[in-house]
């Protein structure tokens, strides 16, 4: 079976205090546990225990864990990392509270990599017997949960081959300098299976071990533009939008945590299938790309990263 | 009964062709007569004979036309216009074609304004027995019809003091530099009944006799984005959008038509009221209450008139 | 200026305490006074004092309010109302808690009208300088505003004739069974400007003295389900939807609050005007009129009253 | 990797002509080719050859294929059939135009499936270089994509099992008519990754071998409302919505086509995982699971099959 999915996402911020607010006031994700200088958050539509983990001290990323179906899945990785070329080691459960044993390893990107095959179980907010749509009085934005990353990398194919490799996953839109040799992407969107994408990476000078984004997902267009308002009011700093990626077809708000991780509110987006043709996207339509209806680039959005 | 509505929007445009092709293949507007370096054309749920007149040779707006209930409210405004000082003239049946006598003057503003009691019915597009929701297929973005405008001033209450006195308008939001001063705006939205607004004034120096937006009504926040995605495929210059103006709290996309008049594309917004309190906006605030999500005042949207 | 809106609904409910469970926690109004066996009412975006008045003991309306511009409109609406051949009382100032005085009659319907030129102000929920787009915590449903009002009569168009002799409305829409003689409804939707109802009246034995519904506006369509999704949470009974009307173009849920009184959400709907053409139904399309996509008829919303 | 997904539906309709008016012109497939008394259709989102067979003579299913990854995907699932003890027969190139080989084979539920690996590459209609997020003037309701498919069983689990063991998919809600026994169910909603469901089952004396619904994806709610209000105007046959299922919280219309198939528009939906709980229904919640909003079973909905 493999990978699942971007289980969790565990990030560096300035303040605990002000990022609590923003995550559980703001956004809705619920805390499952508080310890030290560390909170574990979880959205209602998530049954697992936590997806996204504060750290406080500093800003950007400390690191990703992805979740595989089975133990035995954990072996089948960390073979074909070592075929990769990539050196795993192995994790102990309670490495991380609730989280099972697994594997943890770098990223050519530099990022820190965790793969798990189970969380404590919490439940779906809703239940799992004669379910409501949603719980009734979510608060803030109610985001339901995570949905992707994307990372910096200071030269994008050799992170991408890993996921594709060792991973199992694969491109569905990738950013590409020189037509005549399309191996090369300056970006890349990977999927694990009909989300559009669960991971995706961005090439730079000095981006490697560095934070574009997370993503949690919201319902549709309509759910956008009401987080929209909701960050209005409760003064977040908005990077860009609400507008429609060209690129994943996802509709989308960029904005800042408190620390100034970038966040995104993401909804739609195509099905996305093994067999579907990859998209390749020109370097001079990448304002497209980004900002379907406005078509511009924004400065901080390709510069700014935690 | 006094004015009803904004009735049309005549403005002048480099190019009638590229113009035809904007207006009809892009935004779905019905063209009902050409004649000259003239075209009328109206909206699909529109069913007077036009709301827009192009007219080729340069850029901005030749005049606005306003439609009164009755022939008698012809006199009913003339006499109040004397009294504000403004004069007018008759204009006859046939000055415009399809459409009646009625009055014609010079707001403060300097622009044309032209009042009228008839035009010759052409009936909505989908009838007016057993209509259907609306015409199965229509063009483009299929606006269904004119709703407002915002033109320019050197000075903004004079002007806004016109539309109160003599139209019977009345102001739903304000933007005011000096709260100890609320009646200095330099901004303004006047309703006519429960739209949220039917005409805005906005000053700034040399302002007089310009246009800043003429604005179509659409649907929902689904229909903003829609509109934005067929601007993107038709290469339609996109200013400001898709967001929420918190003023007036309308969805909207600002954009070019191709002789550089910009247009926008508007919808919800809450019902006006005469008795509702109306709403001041200080000048700091001004970047949230052109756009509710992202707070940032676009250069262009400031400075570009035709 | 004369009518300004449908001002408050008075309806009477079995149950106190579960009307107000219902009309607050449910619908999310807010309470602005209890007295005695009555509770008044506001939506977030309502200024006026109160829109819903609830008073214990049995089901149905007790009475609708009407607000007029200015005092002055009393004795002009007094003065058609006697040519009409209706006779109208003054009531006094505080006949009804924070509610001016007025004027009060029986239509031929048989239903109770109070017509005000002045209720309490409390003003916006997000108050009127720099307001945000709506209030962040909005309890249930959060509707905003008392929207419009169908009334049961068993002779419609002596009514219908009522309203636009004396309060200058208008027909926007009417359900005629036999076209060659359009002058004969039995139901009708009127506009006071350009909403596209205010008040509606249907026809058929014994209704006179009933209620349809009373409507409170929402947003858009997405906001209709969340609406109906709540309903489902709380448990409120819906008669008919998630839909469109195609009679208004109005997107609709009907339900019933728990004394059994039906009311309806609503949204959108075209911008009506005095010179647009009236639409005409014939009885054989009632079903699409009521419910555009099923086009089905629905055996209680023809015959259920309180 | 196994299934991709429901590649194709093979149905029977009464009046090939009468079919395509419906499938082309109101559901806006694109036929891709005609021979004989059948026509091949794709969604503009697709991307191999076809997903929908229409055959001349009598209603119902013909069949249904899925997709594999891979030419040797064929051998496991012939293995894990035979295993489970449902023979299988291979199928050539050419069997279905533009389809590889694959295998054949009848459900326990008597459908006929068919597993095959490729069909020949038409590629998405917007391309896969630079692409617009939709082609721009698609026809009637423009659906992208076949999306799942309900089929009738006299005996749900056999056929459930099926799926979970030879296909490898996973049931993510379940009808179970005692909850202490929840290994029986009378319908299972399964899906391959990602999508709410790929394909559902539901049981009933004589069901076997017979079609509820195929459906066909769209983007959200208003989409959704859009394709209604296009099936109101081109007369099809309206059975349910638009609503919320609960079940799966998508949102959807379902319909008849001209030979009185069920069809369904399906929107939204929540992510599906291997490890997200399973959602239990009980029956005396079917109508909510059914209709989340008016909570209504609709007896047509429960007995008509083609």
């Amino acid at each position: 079976m493999g990978i699942l999915r971007l289980g969790y996402a565990h990030i560096r911020v300035t303040d605990l205090e002000a990022a609590k607010r923003h995550y559980i006031y703001t956004m809705g994700l619920r805390p499952t546990l508080e310890v030290g200088n560390r909170v574990y958050l979880k959205g209602w539509d998530e049954w697992d225990h936590h997806s996204v983990v504060l750290e406080e001290g500093g800003v950007g990323v400390v690191k990703v864990g992805f979740k595989v179906a089975k133990v035995e899945d954990l072996d089948d990785i960390e073979a074909k990392a070592r075929t990769f070329g990539v050196t795993t080691e192995r994790m102990s459960k309670g490495d991380n509270p609730e989280v099972s044993d697994g594997l943890r390893f770098f990223l050519p990107s530099m990022h820190t990599i965790e793969v798990y095959h189970e969380q404590t179980l919490v439940g779906l907010e809703v239940g799992d017997v004669n379910p409501f749509p949603f719980p009734r009085d979510l608060m803030g934005i109610g985001v339901p949960r995570l949905d992707h990353a994307l990372l910096g990398c200071d030269e994008v194919n050799t992170s991408e081959q890993f996921f594709i490799d060792v991973f199992g996953m694969f491109p569905v839109e990738r950013l590409v300098p020189d037509m005549d040799h399309q191996d090369v992407s300056v970006a890349t969107w990977l999927s694990n299976g009909n989300r559009t994408h669960d991971i995706a990476l961005i090439g730079g000078e000095n981006y490697s071990g560095k934070l574009h984004h997370i993503a949690f997902q919201l319902e549709d267009w309509n759910a956008i533009l009401r987080a929209g308002q909701i960050m209005a009011i409760d003064d977040v700093p908005v990077d860009l939008g609400p507008t429609q990626h060209n690129i994943t077809r996802g509709k989308t708000i960029y904005y800042f945590d408190p620390a100034g991780n970038r966040n995104e509110v993401f909804a739609d987006g195509y099905v996305a299938q093994r067999d579907r043709p990859c998209v390749l996207w020109s370097l001079d339509l990448l304002g497209r790309g980004l900002s379907t209806v406005d078509r511009n680039l924004n400065e901080t959005f390709l510069t700014v990263f935690s």
